[in-house]
């Protein structure tokens, strides 16, 4: 436990100023480069027998989770315990506490037991913003409805990067193919993999894409600066064809109440992701999905576990990510008091 | 983690004998005192940069919870942690084990898992006391029914000295108002607001002070030594006016079953501690609420926010209230086995 | 901290050989013998004021329980945190992940979270020998349907062993009393006593041993070498008389469903565990039962907690022998690369 982050970190956290983090869409290119860079320290942590470092000792994490989600809040706990973090976690399967007031509430009240940073997912889109303004430590976005997934986008760039020759996206073309008007991961999605240069493809039935077409035009009209163009369409073969990177989004059954899917038998039918549909792409693509997977229905199995999949990587990465994101977030909180982390326990604490 | 709990309060601690801590109706004076004193001690725990000392190493506390509550068990396993306490957590969403045989089968088997100390939540009056006939440890009551919530009435206190001139609260006003009937915490504050000489009001629709006149009446007539008497209206003017202390009790929306209630509405016209009501009290009184709130029926949200307003108070001094408490049980077992503890990491260790 | 398992116990560790334990049909007499020995380090260190060793140091424990289960749940959990592993629980009450499919996503995404050992509970019978096949670590089973229960099954031979003279099970007649059609705890059982050499008697309602006797007449014809004979039977004064140890199983009210039973109290008349009964067998009989108990059907409230009483023995002996088995699984994963654990904390460990 006497290993610590690597002063190199240290001198590139300086970089970092965000207090949050809600979406990826405030933060630059430079601080995507520093976010890669500290998740490559981390992926050498975890590549350790002991996979623990003391920088975040005696800091509390609080993850609040109002959506029931197994792997992302391990995850998250995993990555805050890494750091030696002391974690509290809160689920709330109970939808009773929607109400903004309640949150509010919930979250004035995590902060005054002494959370420090607070890790939350909640059904409503925004959620994290109305936690932020009340809450006085960092606040950093698990999901929040079909608004943002920051973690996710992280984590899938820094994937897509590891597996592209010397790392660059620019021109690469990448196809995301699922439920997208439903998905916080594509939203989020969006605005990385634009600020990285990606030719980006958002594919589904046109039900499920309602509204991007829009958002599509505003990107190709430059009203984002820094973020290219990207492409909507609902034909699965000019998304994949030459794809760089394929990846498939859950589909949820509720969303065939509405009308939005007539039958997950249709959708698998049109736009599963399947052996002869990623044969499209390029030689070497990649195959790429968030989990959990409902396999049979937007992803057939064995492309699930074939070679060209990177999807158990992508959980492996997550918590890489996370471990960065903490350690970035706290120490922005500490700026003032930097020294801090540079003196592991053992030896005197300057704090 | 080489801080020790100063010798100061060990000194102090050979005063504490109680093996459990089930109500504070036992507790006298000067072991109200002594909680306190030590309650300051774990303050200026809290208020270090790693706020976690050695006292309970690797002792055990298991948190065993029949009803939901996030707050109070987060406070406790806080706590806990904060002293390096193994906490162990059991929450018992389902109330397929309310039977009395039940709860002796799982306390016994808690304890041959390692509980030594346990702090329980049941919804029934008197549960920790059947657990403290057959538990080997030290029982902790987290809340029972309408019987006691000791800790809260600790810390409800702890925050009160805190905030009047001198810590004294004799002559001073307390009025709480709210569901008097249903309640744990009144029931608590009554036997520690009445030792410390309050002039205690406890306020509500007559439907919801139901029995409280006949106690007032025992209390009156001095067949509680050492404790003074209290007052019972349902006139809330009365209540507030001039109040030094004004606190609220949450409003359950199943009271109004059984006619208890005419409407959450109408208790609000009538009860809410709003701006006006509050304006009754003395200018610099404080509001409290022992959480979570029902803002909007049983206190406005302008009156919870206010300068006026302890309640995030109330919950940091709440993990404080339960180290002290943790720490002094704690304490009184180990008397007889003292040096056994010694030889823990580091040398001997003060306790 | 400081103190480590005896090197003793590394010595016989090279015996152990086995990846994942499943059931116990496949460990060895001398394998027993083994974790019976390993057992009595464990119980050592649990006698200590500090009960917790750094043996698992920096491992990863992950529970996957699609069961409820708080007492198994929590005997794991302790058993990994005595010997310092970072434990990770994952609770599934929503029984929505019992298809193959999900099982087998669930636990690629937990080892690519960092799951080392997976310590699972299923409700189908071979659920572990499926996340067996695509776990990379540890498959340590929980309980599995009504096929095996081998940590509950090594933990009542630990506790008969203390329990008679010389440890010695040879000859020594030992009943099963309850539901041994559904019990995975009457299974494993039986691999582990005829083993022994233990005069076995299952007993119960003739629709509750249903398939039984075909069983106990294939072992009785030597097809399972290393195994001896055991009897079945509905002839609950024949099962008990002259017993040396006396197991009540749990009945379950879903039972009744079906026509297996036609209604607890008359299972109760016919085959509780009552003083009377219990008479039969030797005077200096033991009781057990795996927990958590029906007490009032299948054993009698006084039998439950008289002087025969072992069972409050069987969960201190449960934390045990999971400790034990953490330990030998861990060892023998780590068998390859040994020299990496060496760099931990405080210099050389022994393993």
């Amino acid at each position: 436990m006497t290993t610590v982050v690597p002063a190199a970190t240290n001198a590139q956290a300086v970089a970092w100023h965000h207090r949050h983090l809600i979406d990826v869409d405030v933060v630059t290119c430079p601080e995507i480069a520093l976010i890669m860079r500290t998740t490559d320290v981390m992926r050498g942590i975890l590549a350790r027998p002991i996979r623990k470092v003391p920088a975040l000792n005696g800091r509390r994490v609080t993850t609040l989770f109002y959506e029931a989600s197994t792997r992302t809040r391990v995850s998250f706990e995993t990555a805050a315990r890494n750091l030696s973090a002391d974690v509290v976690s809160v689920s709330t399967a109970t939808s009773s506490v929607t109400k903004g007031e309640s949150l509010v509430d919930t979250v004035r009240t995590l902060e005054a037991l002494g959370a420090e940073i607070l890790v939350m997912r909640h059904a409503v889109s925004g959620a994290p913003y109305l936690a932020a303004e009340v809450f006085g430590g960092h606040v950093l976005n698990g999901g929040d409805g079909w608004h943002a997934h920051p973690t996710q986008a992280l984590l899938d760039l820094y994937t897509m990067r590891e597996n592209l020759p010397g790392g660059d996206l620019r021109g690469r073309k990448v196809a995301i193919v699922g439920d997208i008007l439903h998905s916080r991961v594509a939203r989020s999605n969006i605005w990385t993999l634009t600020a990285a240069g990606a030719d980006l493809w958002l594919c589904g039935p046109a039900t499920l894409l309602r509204g991007m077409d829009r958002w599509a035009a505003a990107w190709a009209g430059g009203a984002i600066p820094g973020h290219g163009r990207f492409n909507v369409t609902s034909d699965i073969a000019a998304a994949l064809r030459d794809a760089d990177v394929v990846m498939g989004l859950r589909i949820q059954r509720e969303r065939m109440q509405g009308g939005l899917l007539p039958s997950l038998r249709e959708y698998a039918a049109r736009f599963q992701l399947n052996a002869e549909r990623v044969s499209l792409a390029k030689p070497d693509a990649i195959v790429m999905h968030p989990g959990p997977m409902n396999e049979g229905v937007e992803i057939a199995p064995d492309v699930a576990i074939s070679g060209r999949s990177v999807i158990t990587d992508q959980v492996a990465n997550g918590v890489a990510v996370r471990m960065a994101l903490l350690y970035l977030l706290a120490g922005a909180h500490e700026a003032a008091r930097v020294p801090a982390h540079e003196a592991a326990r053992g030896g005197p604490r300057a704090r």
